[in-house]
Parts: structure tokens; C-alpha cells; sequence
């Protein structure tokens, strides 16, 4: 068996020697222009050249949660695209969001702000039944976020293409039942695949819609955001601000409104790292499901994209 | 029925129309000198003079979970000091804990920072099984916290006066294992009651043996920690920071060092508010099963302190 890696921003020989620890019959190679057929491919952010050239390959692994990108590259005719299903990354979801929405409901940051000037403030508790939740995509790792936002007490409400049922989660879905979800929603969540469809999904008309005071934390990918729809809605009053840790130029370009406006959070798309040890673990027990004929989960729809 | 309301810092006329509005045949009023003798007492930080006159209450409701400032006084002879079970305090406790304990694990004030200065900066993802996290107190609050901590992964240890067990927290107890419980702990989280037991219980030879890199929470009372030895701690490098939300004067003098200090996120004792209307529900309660003759919880011993 050939695997063959070909990842950018990614450091590759620990990559390499973990899959050809796992795997020690296979040859895991880094792709170079002109290497022989792979049956296997671990990828992230690859170029063109590489699918273009790698005609053979039965299964690409890529090593995110998102496969937007890839799913704009042509790909090998009988290839199928598997994304990963958590690998430890719903985890760091979690504790992100939370930890994002705990700062904004108990106004955390005004407090610091504060104690900074040593001014020792108080501010009148705020019930959490007037701070809902939404979580736009209901995944694995929406629906882990959704799952801790109620373990904390809030309402909580999720949306998704298709229809869900989540314990403790008010569940919409479709197009239909999108302005319904956001009328419902002081807190909105981003955790949606990116695809034609959802593209700009958060854009003035849909923001609006959210409740008075409402807050914006994307965690997904930046286009999913209209920047200056949400801004102007901050400025309008409409909404109180914002957590943003993607964004559609990554890095953030220097002169982006986004860095240092005083009511949005920004961190450099750090909500959930990719951890090594157990992409290699889930990458692994795929090829070696996929060699013994058994089915696997992850594998990306081509018409839905992701 | 009589009940007397002696509460400074807090909203007194909303909490005597709550109080008057749930036990329309009782009647109740805010304390003054001279007042008829109550059955029962809603109290906050009451004056001594207080408990001098009222000698024939039967049962004191403590309107917050550290019933330390008022086992500090001389109690009438036959009352019986209640403390608020939850009330709402236990999950905002668990939220403020794990938004500190996320805030240091994922380095999020750090990235931050970084991003206030338009720098994209990038941190090698930490183990979270490098981080286990130790709760010192076990009851409704530290057993919430505990819990909510295992959720999101962190090995927790549990450390408390009489033993406990608790699922998916690895429990010690008593003096003869909290040595044991610092060795195995890197971030120190404090719930405990407030004791001639537990004061000072926080000092250098004790945090000494948290692992290296060790940090503090400190969400119970302000005399459970040395102020003094904490800060050499980290001066040291033993220890690379706390979160502090209490402390052994409130507010906090304008002259200590906590204020500003860089490795020392301080709030104003903000963790866990009483909720007015889930407090005055479970008064009421007690009062009612009282009333019937029957058992409550939250009675406070007077030889253990809380």
C-alpha cells in the first residue's frame, strides 16, 4: 500500500513518522511531482498538480474538520474525500464557545477592563433565560458545543440542513425554519460547513433577525460572515459585538477593521487545532477498515459538500 | 409567623416583596433595634447587635453558600444557621471555572494580547492530560465544578474533609492526603469552606508541591490563600499565574499588588452571585418543611464550621 502526504503549514516528518509507525508495511511517502501512483492520500490545502497528477487514489484524508477547500480543487475521478469525525478536536470546540459565551454573558472582559484601572466594579447578574443560544450546524462538532451550552443552563437552540433531534436542544433545520431559529437566538454560533449555500449566511438580513443585544461567535470559516453587515449592525446597536476566529483572509490583513474594534474578540483561528497523535489514530483505523472492505464515517458528498 | 431581614449590600425591597409575596400569611420585616422577636431570620453580614436582641429566632437563612462571617459571631442559643444549597450559584461557579481554566490551558488572554497588537501569532496546541486540574471542596458547588471540568477532558482530582466519590474525578481526602492531591494537581481550583482548618491553607509549603506551572483559582474566601507566598511562588517560576475572584479585603486596597500584576487575572468576587428569586424559592421551601415538621438540608454544624 501507497500513502502519500502532501500538507501545507503542517510539520511533516512528525506526521510521516507517526503514519509509518502505524502503518509499517505501508511505503508513506511525501508527495513530490512525478512520484509514483498512491492508493491513499493525507492531505491539507494541496495544489491542484498533486490531485491532477495522482490520478489513482481511492480515498483522500484530509486532516480538518472543514473540506471546503479541497472540495473547490478537481478531484481525482474515483476518489472519495474523508474528513475527520473529531480527533480531538470537538473538545477544544466546547471549551472555545463557552468559554467565549461565559465571557460575554457574565461580561467578564468589562470586569478585567476594570480591575485593570483598579476599579472594583459590580453589574447587576443577568438570567441566563434572556441569553438563548444558537448553534448553526449541528455536526459532530455542533452538537458537542450545543451539549455543553446546555450543561451550563442555558436555552439552547440548533440548526441544521437536516432534521435533528439533540436532548436539551430546541432542533430547526432547512431553509424554512432558519428565520424561526434566529428570532429565537440571543447568541448565534457559527459551526457550519462551508458550501454554495452557506456562503454569507450571516449577512444583514439574517443577523437582523437575531434577538435585540444579539452576539456573533464564528468558529466555522470566515466567509460564512458578511464583515461589514456585522459591523454595521455593532455600530447600529442592533448587535453588542462579536467572537471571531476565522476569518475570509487569513491571517487578518493589517488594515482589517476587526483587529482592536472594541466590541470584537478576535483570535488567529486557534478554536480547534488539529492534534496529531489522534488524526494519525483515526486516519489509521480508516485505511485499515477501507483494506478489510468495511464501511467508514466521514466520507464527504460531493453534491452537499462536506 | 415573624421573619426578621438583616441583610447589608443587597436590594432589601425587592427581597421583602419576594419574601411577603411567596408567604402571604407571614409577616415580614427589615430589622430595626427594638424589632418584636422573629421566628426566622434572612440574613447578610448582620451586626452582632442583631443576634444580641433576636434570641428566640429558631433558624437563620445565611443568603449565600460561605456562612464563615457569621459563624464568626455569637449566635442566639437555639438557632439553627442555614446556608443556600445552589440557588443558581453552582452553575455560575462551574462556568466562571472552566472560562478561567480554559482561558489558561488554551492561552486565550495571551492570543489575545497578541492580537490587540495586530500579531497573528501561533502557539503549539498544549496536552490537556498535562493539565490535570484539582478541586479542593466537594460540595453542591465543587462537586458541579468537578464535573463540568471532567467534561471537557481534564484529568480532575477532588480533594475534600470527609471522602467522597465522585464520577470520573479521581477523590482524596483529609490531611493525610492532601499532599497527595497537590502532587497529582497543575491547576489548584478553591471551593472550600472557610475554617480555622482551611484558612491559610493555601501557603508557600502547599502550593509548593502543585506540579510545576502550576496555577490558582481561588473562588472560596480570600484567607484561604497567603497572598504573600503566592506571589514569591510565581516570582519563583513555580508557579506561572492564578485567577483570583475573592479576597482578605474587599474591595481589594488600592495598594496591593494583585492589582495589574501580569500573570494575575483579578475579578471582584463576581464568581457566583446569589440569585434573588431561586434564593428566596428555596427559603421558602425550608420555611414551609420546617413549618411541617420535617428535615431540610443546608444546616450548618456549628463544630465543622460550614
Amino acid at each position: 500500500m501507497r500513502i502519500t502526504f502532501c500538507c501545507t503549514d503542517t510539520q511533516a516528518e512528525l506526521w510521516l513518522a507517526g503514519l509509518r509507525e502505524a502503518l509499517p508495511r505501508a511505503c508513506v511517502e511525501p508527495w513530490v511531482s512525478g512520484a509514483a501512483q498512491a492508493d491513499y492520500a493525507v492531505v491539507w490545502a494541496p495544489p491542484q498538480s498533486f490531485l491532477d497528477e495522482q490520478h489513482d487514489l481511492k480515498v483522500i484524508f484530509n486532516i480538518g474538520a472543514g473540506v471546503d477547500a479541497l472540495m473547490k480543487l478537481k478531484l481525482p475521478l474515483n476518489a472519495k474525500v474523508v474528513r475527520l469525525d473529531d480527533a480531538g478536536m470537538s473538545v477544544q470546540m466546547a471549551e472555545f464557545v463557552c468559554h467565549a459565551v461565559t465571557r460575554h454573558f457574565r461580561e467578564l472582559g468589562d470586569y478585567e477592563a476594570d480591575m485593570a484601572q483598579r476599579i472594583w466594579s459590580y453589574r447587576q447578574p443577568r438570567s441566563r433565560s434572556s441569553f438563548p443560544v444558537g448553534v448553526m450546524g449541528l455536526g459532530v462538532l455542533g452538537e458537542r458545543v450545543a451539549k455543553a451550552l446546555a450543561s451550563f443552563e442555558f436555552p439552547v437552540n440548533g440548526w441544521s440542513r437536516s432534521a435533528k433531534a439533540i436532548e436539551g436542544v430546541q432542533c430547526f433545520s432547512g431553509p424554512a425554519q432558519l428565520d424561526m431559529f434566529l428570532a429565537a437566538t440571543r447568541i448565534l454560533v457559527c459551526l457550519l460547513p462551508l458550501t454554495p449555500y452557506t456562503k454569507d449566511i450571516m449577512r444583514r438580513d439574517t443577523l437582523a433577525r437575531l434577538q435585540p443585544g444579539g452576539y456573533v461567535i464564528n468558529v466555522a470559516r470566515g466567509a460564512h460572515l458578511v464583515d461589514n453587515d456585522l459591523l454595521s449592525l455593532i455600530d447600529d446597536g442592533h448587535l453588542s459585538g462579536a467572537t471571531l476566529d476565522v476569518f475570509r483572509t487569513e491571517p487578518l490583513p493589517q488594515d482589517h477593521p476587526f483587529w482592536q474594534h472594541p466590541k470584537i474578540t478576535v483570535t488567529p483561528h486557534t478554536s480547534a487545532r488539529t492534534i496529531r497523535d489522534e488524526s494519525i489514530a483515526q486516519i489509521v483505523g480508516k485505511i485499515d477498515a477501507l483494506e478489510r472492505g468495511e464501511a467508514i464515517a466521514g466520507i464527504v458528498e460531493p453534491g452537499r459538500g462536506y
